[in-house]
C-alpha cells in the first residue's frame, strides 16, 4: 500500500526479536483480513477464486497476490495456524488427560475447518501442505498419548493410529452437516462414542 | 444388439411375472459389465468419463447410452443396488440384533463404495439421489433399531440420529486410505469404537 519497505519496529513487535522479522502492521493487517475472508468464503463451500477472497478482504489485488501466490498458499497458511495453536495446548498441558484436550481441541478445528479439510484434501497441489499437516497432527497426539501412559486417561492398547483413526471419523460426522451449531453438535457426540470406546473400562480392570 | 425387441419369457423369468419385465439375456450381461466396470473405475479415484466406462465394459457407446443417459445414472443404479442389498438384509434378519447385522452391513459397504460415496456428494446432479438413498438408509437403520428395542442390543437412550453418525464416523474413517484391505480394517476398528459407546453397558446395569 505504501512505498516504504521497513519500518522500524514497534514496542510491540520489539518483544518477538527472537522469531523471524515481524510483518510491518499494516501488512500484517492485510494479512489477517485475507486469512479472515479466505476462511468465511471456504465455509460456505463451493470454489473459491482468489479475485473473491481479496474483494471481502477489502485488499487489492496487488496486495493479495503479495502475500499468498495462490488460493493453495492461503488454504496451507489457515491449515498451519489452526495446527500450531492444537501444538502450542499440547505443550502447555503437561496433566495425565492432555490427550483428551488435544482431541478435543483437535474435534473443535474441524467443526471450524471442515470445508478445508475437503480442498485439502481433493486439491492434488496441496498434497505436500496435507502431508505436513497430517505429520505435525499425530506428532501432537503421539506426544500427548505417551505422556497419559502413566494414567488411566485411555485403555493400555490404544496407540496413535486410533487417535487418528477418531478425528477421521470425527471429521466424517460432520460431511453433510452444513449449519454451524448442529456441526459443533455432531462433532462432540461423535468424539464422545469414539472416547467411549477408548477410554478404560474401569468396571471390569 | 439384435432387431427384435420383445421374446417370450423363458422358464426362468416367467416366474417373475409380477416384478417389472426383465431385460434380455443380454442386455441384462451388458449392463452387469458396465456397472462391474464403473465400480472398478470409480474405486482407483479421479474423474471417469463416460467413455472409459463402456471401453472397460468392452460395449459399445449406443449400448452404454441405452442402458445410462450418463455418468450420474450408473453412479445412481450401483447406490441402490447396495441399498437394496441392506434392504433385504434388514427384512430378513428378525432377530435382537438386527441393527448390528444392518450396521456392519453398512460399514462394509461403505468400505466397497466410499469412493462413489464421494462422488454421491460432490456432485450437484446426483443431490437428489443422495437425498433418496439417505433417507433409505436412515428408514432401514430406524426399523432395526425399534425391533432391537425390547433387547439391550443397544443403550436404551440411542437414536436413528446416532446410527447415520456411526456410518458418517465409519466413512470419515475411510478418507485417506487407499488400500482396500486397510479400508476394511479401519472401517472394522472404526465401527468397534463407536459401537463400544452405543452398547448397553451391562456391568453397570
Amino acid at each position: 500500500m505504501t512505498a516504504h519497505t521497513k519500518r522500524a519496529p514497534t514496542g510491540r513487535t520489539r518483544r518477538a526479536a527472537a522469531t523471524p522479522a515481524p510483518l510491518r502492521k499494516d501488512a500484517a493487517r492485510s494479512r489477517t483480513a485475507i486469512l479472515a475472508a479466505a476462511r468465511e468464503l471456504f465455509g460456505s463451500g463451493g470454489d473459491v477464486p482468489m479475485y473473491a477472497i481479496g474483494r471481502r478482504a477489502g485488499v487489492g489485488q496487488a496486495t493479495l497476490y503479495r502475500h499468498f501466490a495462490d488460493r493453495s498458499a492461503i488454504v496451507a497458511a489457515i491449515g498451519r495456524e489452526h495446527l500450531e495453536r492444537i501444538e502450542q495446548l499440547e505443550a502447555a498441558h503437561r496433566d495425565d488427560d492432555a490427550v483428551l484436550v488435544v482431541l478435543r481441541a483437535a474435534a473443535e478445528t474441524l467443526v471450524s475447518i471442515h470445508d478445508l479439510v475437503g480442498i485439502l484434501r481433493r486439491d492434488a497441489a496441496l498434497a505436500p501442505v496435507l502431508g505436513e499437516l497430517r505429520a505435525r497432527m499425530r506428532a501432537v497426539l503421539e506426544r500427548a498419548l505417551e505422556r497419559s501412559r502413566p494414567s488411566d486417561t485411555l485403555r493400555d492398547d490404544v496407540a496413535t493410529d486410533d487417535l487418528v483413526l477418531v478425528l477421521n471419523m470425527v471429521n466424517g460426522a460432520l460431511e453433510g452437516v452444513t449449519v454451524r451449531p448442529r456441526r459443533a453438535a455432531a462433532a462432540a457426540r461423535a468424539l464422545e462414542l469414539a472416547l467411549n470406546g477408548l477410554t478404560a473400562d474401569r468396571i471390569a480392570a
